[in-house]
């Protein structure tokens, strides 16, 4: 392994994997190699995005001129994704995948709410891409999938309950800026449809659903969510706000049952106030305030992450330093 | 009674005694008096905001002077509103008063909840002006007070399920534009801490909490809620997501429970899609949508309103126009 | 000619025409016909736009089935306009076309700008609808022309000037909503490339310029102007900044002159401040304010409207209620 | 000189103090030694600003206690700037000055357009801090008086047309995000007031007027000039458009003549299409476009700055960079 490893991004004009690009270029130990798009091949980065300023250019990919590379981020479709995630580990590729196609361990689950697996033999093999959880698998993948961006949020507000308490039920009530439909422009996405608007989607059954229940049950409660994203008029951020019921009923030990978590991971910060999405603006951090509501027994819990940083690109970016050995903050801290 | 009645609104100066004036002076069947404030006296409201061209100068406000009058809107600060109301209302005046000072019928409740009540024994007689619950009291009612606008959203919401099924539990996630936060300049109200930004206030225990309650508990479910408002970059317009759990889950027939409360109600509108603010905006009509998430066998039901019209000032008119035997809908549709 | 004249739109499913057909519906003298759509037909105007709650189907256009009715406003894209708009004429139908195609009343200069003109034989009994300008013209029109947005809110800021002295140079700096833009989602009008961002299009030659030297020229100051548009995050509304210089520099008369012009014009309002876009939002009203730049001699002049009102819509409107004899203001006050 | 020069931000609890104790905090060769706030002493920066994640406590200024540093960003108002400016430099302190005190080289010009100068001694010696200009004096400068944030984005928009051509005439049009406001919670700051809202301010006399002006003169265009701001809804970001009169017309050398003056610059970047702020937001960066209008023989030139990085905080570390030897980069690329 060289000290400057390759790593291309796969997938590079929508917003996740732009922004990959644009961290990989700045990062210290990592050297960018190609970027590649199906939809605007030819065209340069920076045209698309001129605040990244990666003036390279996007090529349409080719698994043999594109396969000599030490990682890869791969920023496709779920569904899409899964072939050529496959094609590059068959190669000896480290892949960071973003899609939905390896965070499911079950098969079935994932064809449930997803669609037929293209490479299910890969799955047992792939690492949830959640450091705080699982920081000594990632080390030792080859294969990581990146998490889900309101899962990611979710489940770092919901870890400790999880874990030490049993949660009962819980309710997610999310809000996300439009970044995070996506690039493609559509009725929803147009600036007269999301301005001065909020409103709920994917109404009862959002994908991230069973990725939340299957990490929540890892540690320890399994549990049938409610799970409800809204938009709200703002470009970047995301927040959850998770309303959990445990058995018992929650009592004063809260915050000091956080801190036990958290008081040593670099990126989730903890408030003693609600936390906003601007708090955590173009940052890897996924700020926390937990509440108990004494009326009820319920705990409040609110996790605000930045959807395309720590909710994606980053979030890639600190996999890939676990894969490699290097500080799990550089080029992202 | 004349036909052309005459309406003052005191504490005209803030964002719903503003509208409110418009409206009035809109009117085809009122006649606006006087309008009066405290902090802008002497100035015209037209300066404070341009957009209602309502020309007339605000005064102080001295019961000498104010109280020959048929009506009175009362737009004044909790706890400071029952003093003047009461003068009204001894005066043989009509009066709909935009505070919490007599939405809870229960005084100890409101004490706990808010300050020493200074009217009390105006609580007895007093009618909770939602119109759709309470419409035939509000005919016959001298003292009307003005529903909170979440309350509103989240009472109309959750109407049919609290009165046909038992409701066991319910959160309720509510989003806001920032003029519900009112019009005094804060940190909280700069623009540059609201725009790109969404976060939670008043946890746990926001003071419409209580009013939701006492209204499910009059339809017939009493119910301990948990009831969290955020704050969203936009001007007007309020959703309510509201995740209820009822004894034996949810079936089949909600979008039918809820056609037979609303299909004649001119100001409720049922959608089959999440409703958007976008969608109510400058009207008097909350827009409701409800579904069933089989997994949990919950409800989930979205109110929208626009916090200003149907959470605050065109309800109002609503109300006035059944305290004087209008059509309801005059002047607001 | 009935008491309730009918009126179709047809291209209602763009901003613009959608927004024609509310206000016809809820006009007092018009009755709504048929509204159509080439992209939409089929569908419920209300799907596409909840808060219009226009209930009428969208269909496919037939001269055939939609030429017997008494008034059409017709919302197609330059160049697509003048067919329709020749069928409709020569059945007797009065027009009120939002499109450029009959707004410039020279050909050649029409061809240079936008593309050949398919009905250049209606020009010269096409009125120019700035009924603040050619009242008693559009009063005996058949077809009228509707301004562009820019060139309503320009031409009426410098309409005094224009007449009164003498224009040697201006320079016009529009901003304007993303509406502006047109209902079509694509990369300028999708959220994230709009939100948080300021930028100037149609540089240097936007449409727009030679219809306002047109009408500038008309008043008695023909001069080669600078015009500039920029798109900016706000939904409806538009300003345009006028730099203008005139033969001897501004004195102190500025202010008289333009009440002379405008204290008896409805939808004209003069400010003392300069105007926001805000205090004319959902309104048919242009609000101006003139200042002297004494250090240069030049007059400073801004013009605020909403585009899809003013600059469009309730223009429309405007000018049908002086076709028919009504009152000028009806169903847009 | 150590190697780790230490910096002071005096007046650290508005937008632009805050950025740069941030950007100091976080420079590889800088440390941040105090911040004070008369304001908010006694609270931590990142209680006011989550984002910025400066822990540091804000304190009382006091000369004894704060006066030994190697060097200040001082960002008082203007006015209370200078004499905390004067006691800074004469203890030895190198000074870069946010607020408008050392700008303008001419007392008088300074007194007519804000207030009695404080300190008018230290003004033959202070160096008007835009690097790109003024490079080598900020190298040997005690004192460097940081240029405003609209001076700055315009006179590097106008540098090449003000030296190589003879401008005889221009317009300033402008357009700011909220955060060039101030912190300060006003009537003008409040959400409802800018959102969905676009005006125009300090008409027709902003004091940054003279400012610009001094610059051309010294580039060798004395004119004077119409410099109009307007208020946008963004927070962060300003936009200059220019319209340039130079005597005899441009010609097509525009572009050429731009790539002579900046392709060496790092923090100038060119453009073909204009630039949007969101280009440059966060950077250091100033983005421009110029363009010909031949119809008029004006020159069009725009050009972007984010108003709190280049326009302010950034640009205050690119100076301490040239004035302590360091790259002129380090820390804000």
């Amino acid at each position: 392994m060289s000290s400057n490893p390759t790593v291309s991004v796969f997938g590079a004009s929508g917003y996740a994997g732009a922004l990959a690009a644009d961290l990989v270029q700045k990062h210290p130990n990592f050297k960018l190699k190609a970027i590649t798009s199906r939809s605007d091949a030819g065209r340069k980065l920076n045209e698309l995005y001129p605040h990244y300023r990666v003036a390279q250019e996007l090529e349409e990919f080719d698994i043999n001129r594109h396969g000599d590379v030490d990682a890869a981020i791969v920023a496709y479709p779920h569904g899409a994704a899964a072939p050529i995630v496959k094609e590059l580990i068959e190669g000896g590729v480290k892949v960071v995948d973003l899609s939905a196609d390896f965070r499911l361990r079950d098969q079935a689950t994932y064809e449930e709410w997803y669609v037929p697996h293209q490479a299910p033999e890969l799955l047992a093999d792939a690492v949830y891409g959640l450091p705080e959880l699982y920081r000594d698998q990632i080390k030792h993948a080859q294969l990581v999938a990146n998490p889900g961006c309101y899962p990611t949020a979710a489940i770092l507000a919901l870890r400790p309950l999880a874990t030490e308490l049993e949660i009962l039920d819980v309710v997610i009530d999310a809000k996300s800026g439009v970044s995070g439909a996506g690039r493609a422009a559509t009725d929803k996405t147009h600036f007269v449809a999301v301005d001065e608007n909020v409103s709920a989607y994917g109404v009862p059954r959002h994908r991230h659903t069973p990725e939340i229940e299957q990490e929540l049950a890892a540690l320890g409660s399994p549990v049938t969510i409610t799970f409800t994203p809204h938009l709200v008029p703002l470009d970047q951020g995301e927040l959850v706000s998770c309303y959990v019921s445990v058995a018992g009923g929650v009592g004063g030990e809260l915050e000091g049952m956080y801190e036990d978590y958290y008081e040593d991971e670099a990126f989730v910060e903890l408030a003693t106030t609600p936390p906003g999405v601007r708090d955590v603006r173009d940052t890897n951090i996924c700020r926390i305030s937990v509440h108990r509501d004494e009326r009820t027994g319920r705990a409040i819990v609110f996790g605000a992450i930045d959807n395309l940083w720590k909710g994606t690109a980053s979030q890639a970016i600190q996999n890939l330093n676990l894969m490699f050995g290097f500080d799990e903050g550089a080029g992202i801290s």
